[in-house]
């Protein structure tokens, strides 16, 4: 957009960053939204995630600032925008993921002014080193939800993709660093995949 | 899901609404996705105003708590999940669409436990009603965004409806009760849109 449009510089990458990340409803998941075939899109996925947040903030291990946990929900997966989408369990090591999503968050981040700039870096690294309980947290959700969703719809991407539920174990158990109520809650529904068929164990 | 797989009620209450507001990512808005001819949902729609939120909060025309604004946007169209989407230029009498919003509202979060649906309710309304700045600075951002996507996108849904440049500015000019920064801003592009063509004048 023309620079005659702007009153300053900063407004001007502010809302150059906000039409670039339209792109992130562009970038599709291999879970699909419930009852329909489509895949959803990390956009719509990281507003589910931000009200589950807000809901489950409760269940957490420890007390937390859960706008914080919402911000970071709110960015953690624009680096998708020129990384891509990786299945979970499909993923490399954190080390190749990291640098390549690290250059990417670098990149979308800097359309921004300054402090936002390295605001939003921030919080994107700190989701991506889990350091934090609100961090963990993040994690948390991201990962219960899928899961949710994929019990559901009667194991949909679970089963398109031969998914066990040792790998799903395997991969997600670390949601008990953020709540152990909600690991406690995925393990039930994980046991229920397998007796209800939407999950081979192994 | 069975009542057994949850420690608590409140828990299962919590759960069934995450799956249930799933459904906002059916809801289709008149607006499309930049680079693409797909309509936007209400889902990544109330993504990118949480966040387009956090970025501009600073051109408020008052000092606001920008994590209510953020939660506000999260839940303020998931009345449509029943109500449906009405596209801005088509809306009836406030008080006519008001009454169905309200039943949807009561009834998506009733799903939740007490508190919870409780305030929900309250930030619905709240976001509805317009009377705190945090509101008003909610719409602001609710009523730009549209804005930039339609000028991005060479008035793409201006034109596919004949939406003239008098009509934005009839429906959008109380974006300045929120931000006189971001709504002279809106009307620097309503200009642009009459000089290149995508906005007729009336």
């Amino acid at each position: 957009m023309k620079k005659e449009l702007f009153n300053s510089t900063k407004l001007q990458q502010q809302i150059e960053f906000i039409i670039e990340i339209d792109k992130l409803k562009s970038i599709l998941r291999k879970t699909k939204i419930l009852n329909s075939d489509r895949r959803e899109n990390s956009a719509e996925h990281s507003w589910q995630l931000a009200l589950a947040a807000m809901i489950l903030s409760e269940h957490c291990n420890e007390t937390i600032n859960v706008a914080h946990v919402i911000k970071m929900l709110l960015v953690h997966d624009l680096v998708e925008i020129y990384a891509g989408d990786v299945f979970l369990y499909d993923k490399p090591s954190h080390d190749f993921l990291f640098q390549e999503e690290m250059e990417a968050a670098e990149k979308i981040f800097s359309i921004l002014p300054k402090e936002q700039n390295e605001e939003l870096l921030e919080l994107w690294k700190e989701f991506d080193t889990q350091e934090t309980m609100e961090a963990r947290f993040a994690n948390s959700i991201d990962r219960l939800i899928p899961i949710l969703l994929n019990f559901s719809s009667e194991g949909n991407t679970w089963k398109e993709f031969s998914i066990t539920a040792d790998q799903v174990i395997d991969k997600n158990e670390h949601i008990k660093d953020g709540s152990q109520v909600l690991w406690d809650l995925a393990e039930q529904i994980i046991q229920e995949a397998i007796n209800n068929g939407y999950l081979i164990k192994n």
